[in-house]
């Protein structure tokens, strides 16, 4: 197996220079999103990524503009030695890591004067954006799909999501762009606003991976004390009875939410939603009789 | 000079595959957006789009979506095989003429079945997508710039405005795009949708062109009577004389605006709007002490 350090790109124009460079040559470009403290789930994204284009290029990159001013944006797990560390060791390798700073610093604005006589541009350091209310201002909004489960409790997260997938996009300029299944509405979300918006990036949703105890893979587990990690686990046991309960004919909502709900609250977790939804626009259903997914969120440990 | 027809095209694949050919080529793309019945300001974007880029696509697109059900989309003018007259006339020609029948149907949507045992995907034609919430409902919002001046008769306008300008991008994938300074909110709206989403295309502004008598040229001037039309040279009457004033010392805006508005109403036309604003910002200043732009809409005729 060959191993290779990924080329690591901070800024916008060079990262975008690169792309057109290597499409130029006929290359693809697949790109794979992530916040970084990667794991195997991410890994897994990139060998799908892999399957699609000749080269492959990982965003790390945590987004402020996902984050509400009382969520965790300041401890959001990081490591980005490791993180490169784990990269090497993707079968194929890894072309790019682009690793923005701060993708929503615009640093100098153009300020144009306009006057007959003279006409002319001069370039203008604008120390604060937010004085002149010349800040970010611009927002991708998926209008319905953002607005259920996680957007109950978290409204302006998927704006957040959609408007750095969107600048991610222009930035790198991939061909295929590949997502996991384990954050569902954000894979709908995608979906739709490239449908929507007529991107030329074909999104492709990989599945969900689990530890060896059943624990879906996510940064944010570093959290958990191994007992919470444990209880934790009630999650997919439940999931996994109500999918077998319904392959058994149960097909009442209602019922297989209550078993997980009880589940959860058991194992002394916090229900954030749980939910039974249509697969394409992600609106609950009373029974199942088209293909749907079941959403759970939950707290275990500090909340 | 050289006469020659552009290429049509309809579909939104056709027309990435010719830019991207075109790119592959080294050329590049200007692109200037337009909703047809073309006059010479639409041209004199055409001829600045020259100046900057190898091929020229002109859009021709008139989008319902930043049309409230309420306003004039039923009414705006079209002349498709006389606007294509017009263009074979620009010196240098136009290379493309994007011509969408509708930029909103997605037609057939791929529905995915989860299931793991059987995981297919399957096609299904969906007769109508807003059953099942399936339509368009991705927007992008440039929160504080949309919402003044034109955007406070028309709520949804720039709303309409800008995602039809990313579908544009996305679909066209253009080098440089070239809007009219007629339409200031929307250009420096564009301008920060294009900054702020990182979009890899250079917006350039061109200024608004005037009829010989003042009239600044637009699509819709076709609705005024001869009478209405000469009324309406009050506009610019009497902004040049708010800005001969301001020349002259008078910087106070309230002065220069009522002076503007009493000119529309003695002619016999109603202000939708006039004010004096930053030009990055757009927001109203009360003294001129940096550089403003006056802006007015005004209806003259039936209203």
């Amino acid at each position: 197996m060959a191993i290779r350090e990924p080329e690591i790109i901070t800024g916008k124009e060079e990262m975008r220079k690169w792309s057109r460079t290597m499409r130029a040559e006929g290359k693809t470009i697949g790109l794979v999103p992530t916040m970084g403290y990667l794991h195997q789930g991410h890994i897994s994204l990139i060998k799908e990524a892999r399957n699609h284009a000749d080269l492959i290029v990982v965003s790390i990159y945590v987004n402020p503009g996902q984050f509400s001013p009382n969520e965790d944006l300041s401890t959001y797990p990081s490591d980005f030695s490791g993180d490169i560390h784990k990269l090497m060791s993707v079968p194929g390798g890894v072309d790019v890591v682009f690793h923005p700073h701060n993708l929503y610093d615009y640093g100098k604005i153009e300020v144009e004067v306009e006057d007959e006589r003279e006409r002319r541009e001069k370039g203008q350091v604008v120390s604060c954006l937010e004085e002149r209310r010349l800040g970010h201002e611009t927002w991708v909004r998926v209008e319905n799909l953002e607005k259920g489960l996680c957007g109950k409790s978290r409204p302006i997260f998927f704006r957040g999501v959609a408007t750095v997938v969107a600048k991610l996009f222009n930035i790198v300029e991939p061909d295929v762009a590949v997502f996991g299944k384990k954050d569902y509405q954000q894979w709908r979300i995608i979906r739709r606003m490239v449908r929507d918006l007529d991107f030329g990036v074909k999104v492709i949703g990989a599945d969900l991976v689990r530890e060896d105890d059943g624990l879906a893979m996510s940064s944010r587990n570093v959290h958990l004390s191994p007992e919470e990690r444990n209880k934790a686990l009630a999650v997919y046991r439940s999931l996994s009875q109500a999918k077998s309960a319904a392959g058994n004919g149960q097909l009442n909502c209602r019922v297989l939410i209550d078993m997980v709900v009880q589940a959860i609250n058991e194992a002394g977790g916090k229900t954030d939603y749980a939910e039974i939804v249509d697969q394409e626009n992600l609106e609950a259903v009373e029974e199942i009789n088209s293909p749907v997914v079941f959403c759970v969120a939950a707290w275990f440990g500090k909340f």
